[in-house]
């Protein structure tokens, strides 16, 4: 069973990732607890709980948590949902030792880990994350928050979980298309720091795709080593921790130029993704084959949903980024398959350039995906 | 100029208690950030900065600051008026260089500092506290937070401020009722920690609630100095920090019997403190005349206003505080002057012959003050 062991300055917590961890999980909380007596709020969204709900009270027996819910949704990330769990744990009287569970996708877990963040100042928490971009990123590293409507996660704490328990099972449920869009983040971390799984996402892309539970195993285990890598030597993104936005500058200027709604997460990461390889191309930074290597992965784990922007607005967007800092942007590029730089003199031309490269290949890729339908 | 150091695991900074420190507020901030570039945001509330704005403004000269406002009151210590405050932020592009100065009394420095604490999961602030409250109590120690319908300080982070700048002069404007209500707060700090603040306070009396600078400036740093010791020694409140709540279990009951309404915070942890004094007495703890001189002491900074209550529901109201922990009730009782303890073993019985005798006691109080007004 995969498991890793995450030490930053401020905390030190195990990643299990592992088919059946579900029905281990009330054993689990009490070991995490050495002891101490504690009140279980599991926080989850009907969806998830409709499908997985039975089986997680089947596992706690008569020592049934208190469910508390959130709509699904990036919508619900807001502050007034965080208020109406706030309110509702102190209605049910939940005091410092409560220790709740976050059970769902890279929402539940960002809203929970925030209201476990600053309920009473501060309780404990776990993960469980339910889908593959929960498993392989958001869980990991303490980041929690909301947003507002100004932007995304603008608002949160640096609060890390007990633990991270990774169920590969639940991943049975999730529709293809999360799934798929999940895998981009696993590419990048292959892209960025772990060539053996940049090989290992080409080599066995039908097992991946298909759900192969140990093939699911690997990517998600070599995928949370890698953030977990990254994480511990700069738990607070002042540097290092800059590199998981590969990918992401532009991936985030798609996110807005669509209004958050066409593309799912991981599809605009896998566009920005493919940018970012082709402005290191373009700057002579990574070879041609490399290149090719990259794109040609990211575009096997597709489709990535097509959509229309100007290179301007994109660019426009970019820099309105809030990775931006006093003045300069900083951009991820590849420098080669298993290796990222930062640069900060990326000039408004080379990125509309870059943009109206890629906006090239989304129609391509859009048009492509329509001829296939129509020969269905 | 008393300055004094404050230092815990995770946070070193300085508590400046002086007359015209807001003169010097600007070169302050610069200093605190030492050449690093950032962007001042000032918190405040329209009453105090039609007060004290255009000393403000002056100061700055020409870099004046983004000021952003919040209703005053505790009714406005909330998550809205909190999303309200971030989403101007961000409308005003702050970003992590972002630096706030929460100018106001405890409301407007816990709900500031809780801004600082989770926009952009945390950049840094100054308190610059407005009332005697704040100065001696709520902008030291780094708890951060809101209240939720369900209960008052539920919310929040731990996060310490840059710099506490406690300039006297913000107290002249203050109405008599809040100095003398923050007053409670140093008399507190005198019975639990310091003896000397206790005598200067009883020999003092007419100069410190005439305002005399140079007597609060004395209580206040004093006052000061023993939080920021009991801080430095307990930080998150896992034992010893405990004994700043001397005087808080029954006043927050007190607060909540009559809906936070009739007593200011100050007067409630008056009667409390009463109340703590006299079950040290009954307990054999402390003796007669410590015992009463620390009453008097209290009414003497009084008049405390009377309420109505049944010492029933002043106990129940005792029980259900958050401090309770697993079941068992903390209560910090009197030694003796400069000395608190612990303990946790009051039972149902001795808590309710406590709240008649307070009660008996406001009953007194509240007579002789309608005579006194009588005999106006
Ligand atoms: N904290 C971090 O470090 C970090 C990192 C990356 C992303 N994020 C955040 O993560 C969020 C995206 O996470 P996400 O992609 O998991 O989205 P999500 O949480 O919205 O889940 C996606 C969808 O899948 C459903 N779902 C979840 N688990 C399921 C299951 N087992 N079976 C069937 N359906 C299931 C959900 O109900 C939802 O409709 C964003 O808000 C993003 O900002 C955070
Ligand atoms: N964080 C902590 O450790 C801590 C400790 C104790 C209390 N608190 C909190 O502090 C709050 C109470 O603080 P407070 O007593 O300062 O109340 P407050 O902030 O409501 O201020 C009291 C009143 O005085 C006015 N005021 C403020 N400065 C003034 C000035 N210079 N001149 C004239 N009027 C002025 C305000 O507008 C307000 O009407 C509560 O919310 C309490 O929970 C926090």
């Amino acid at each position: 069973m995969p498991s890793i062991q995450l030490k930053t300055p401020s905390a030190s917590y195990e990643i299990v990732i592992a088919s059946g961890l579900v029905k281990t999980l009330p054993a689990r909380l009490k070991k995490l607890k050495a002891g101490k007596p504690f009140r279980t709020f599991l926080v989850t969204s009907p969806e998830i709980w409709g499908l997985w709900g039975k089986q997680v009270i089947a596992a706690f027996g008569k020592e049934s948590p208190t469910v508390l819910f959130l709509p699904a949704g990036e919508t619900h990330k807001r502050l007034r949902t965080l208020e109406s769990l706030l309110e509702q744990m102190a209605a049910a009287g939940a005091d410092r030792d409560a220790l709740l569970v976050a059970f769902g996708g890279g929402v539940v877990g960002d809203v929970t880990g925030f209201l476990a963040a600053i309920y009473m100042r501060g309780v404990a928490y776990v993960q469980v994350p339910t889908t593959l971009l929960a498993q392989v990123d958001s869980s990991i590293g303490g980041k929690t928050g909301v947003n507002l409507a100004a932007g995304k996660n603008l608002v949160g704490s640096f609060h890390h979980p007990l633990a991270v328990l990774a169920d590969t099972d639940l991943l049975n449920t999730l529709p293809a298309a999360e799934l798929r869009a999940g895998l981009q983040e696993s590419i990048k971390a292959g892209i960025i720091r772990d060539p053996k799984l940049f090989g290992y996402l080409e080599n066995n892309a039908d097992a991946v795709l298909g759900r192969d539970a140990k093939a699911l195993t690997h990517v998600v285990a070599a995928s949370v080593r890698v953030k977990a890598d990254v994480v511990a030597n700069d738990e607070r993104e002042s540097g290092l921790r800059m590199i998981l936005n590969y990918g992401h500058t532009l991936g985030h200027a798609i996110e807005a130029a669509t209004g958050y709604k066409q593309l799912l997460h991981g599809e605009a990461v896998g566009w920005g993704s493919i940018a970012a390889t082709r402005l290191g191309l373009m700057r002579g930074m990574i070879g041609k084959d490399e290149a090719d290597r990259i794109i040609r992965l990211i575009l096997r784990y597709g489709p990535l949903r097509s959509f229309k922007a100007t290179a301007a607005r994109l660019v426009d967007l970019t820099s309105s980024d809030k990775k931006k800092r006093s003045g300069t942007l900083s951009f991820v590029l590849p420098a080669k398959i298993g290796e990222a730089v930062i640069v900060r003199d990326v000039t408004r031309e080379e990125m509309l350039a870059v943009a109206e490269w890629t906006l090239e290949l989304v129609r391509e890729q859009g048009a492509a995906a329509k001829q296939k339908q129509k020969r269905k």
